[in-house]
């Protein structure tokens, strides 16, 4: 939550209302013009339901950058945590993280993420898990995968012949998981039908506003990355860790 | 965690030695350098220990940037998370993480942070928290606060006379909580002695990569930027947000 009323120094508009300087004011509105409490166009149809996947040893990053995102599209985005069981879940950093629902009992969800994490590496050998998940991928129509979240859809076998990217690091085994998917190398984010997924980390709170701009509109994107002090990368091309990871010149 | 052995593709380097290519190795080796997995400068002294402060209404990102970050020096640097008591704490957004500890029997640390979020509003005027966190802060070498997580320090009294910054829209009401603080407007993040504080949410990541860089050098704070495929912002001044808020012309 932050204020309205955000400015502790007389901005430059006032001044020059002040001093009647009405001749300057329209070159100075740009300069001085705040990001509003509320967004220029406010979001509009159902309330939807963001579902983040979580299971022991998720990423922090991949799973918090996203939501945060989401978090600032006002009142317009309920979201929920779902792990194989409901209950507490232990990141790789260590924090630990409480699932609303079981695979089992997960509520109907617009949107379903599953992140990546030291985890994948267990739950794509966890048929449970695997089944869960592509349970809950086949009944959401926007399915979202963040790093080596990537490796857990591959293995539901949703994505073979769909276009995806992952974590660049992690590249040979999480590309490992799915030999039938058309996986991009240079690529922040892929879009390829109902699945949007992610280069590592922290491309995922690149590609969750890219997500936002298609579903509210690109204006409704970058008010939330103003209102987060977030420098968007919004070219999902825009991929120097595919260069730095060798994976292309 | 991501593997060391990172690549589908046979790399320039590995393609150039199978066709005896030398003379073009040196070129080639920094156009395909792999981020690798163990830091090329490992840290070293003592393990730190950090603790990151919660209370409902905590802003998600201000949390789990920095902490993503410091996590991944590697095994140097352990989480707890702290609260006015353990256990279940409500973000912001809706998620629940646990507090390992209260402020009554939190462990001795190295680095205290502290985030913002709509639950500072509250906190400010709740005397035990400030109580609390007044004296993990006095007991603790390194006092960080990210976005209105600096109304709450600015609070204890501890950075009277003492240049911080905070989050750029809610400026107005987060440096109304320190008359005294000589507020910088225009930062991505302030240090003066043992505090450092950030502007709002997401500088809180690059100013976490500053303080590694400060604890653990320049390069290890890169090599932890280039595994989490983030682009760091390294330059505390360079701050857009305060201009688009209106705080600066």
């Amino acid at each position: 939550m932050t204020d309205a009323s955000a400015n502790a120094h007389p901005s430059r508009r006032d001044m020059l209302l002040a001093a009647g300087g009405l001749s300057l004011l329209a070159a100075a509105t740009t300069a001085t013009a705040q990001v509003p409490f509320e967004p220029p166009v406010p979001p509009t149809g159902e309330k939807k339901r963001l579902g983040m996947v979580l299971f022991d040893g998720f990423q922090l990053l991949d799973v918090f950058g996203p939501l945060e995102m989401f978090s600032h599209v006002r009142d317009r985005v309920e979201i929920v945590l779902i792990a194989q069981k409901a209950g507490p879940v232990k990141s790789a950093a260590g924090p630990v993280t409480l699932a609303d629902f079981g695979f089992a009992d997960a509520p109907k969800l617009d949107i379903v993420m599953i992140p990546g994490g030291g985890g994948t590496r267990r739950e794509v050998n966890n048929a449970d898990f695997v089944a869960g998940f592509r349970a809950l991928a086949q009944a959401t129509p926007q399915v979202v995968a963040i790093c080596t979240g990537s490796a857990v859809l591959a293995r539901t076998g949703l994505i073979d012949g769909v276009r995806a990217t992952t974590n660049k690091m992690s590249w040979k085994w999480a590309t490992g998981q799915g030999a039938k998917v058309l996986w991009v190398p240079r690529a922040r984010w892929v879009e390829d039908g109902k699945f949007i997924s992610s280069s590592g980390i922290s491309a995922g709170t690149d590609m969750a506003l890219a997500l936002i701009a298609r579903l509210y509109g690109k204006d409704m994107a970058q008010w939330v990355a103003n209102r987060a002090e977030y420098r968007w990368h919004d070219d999902p091309a825009d991929d120097p860790f595919a260069r730095i990871n060798g994976l292309v010149d």
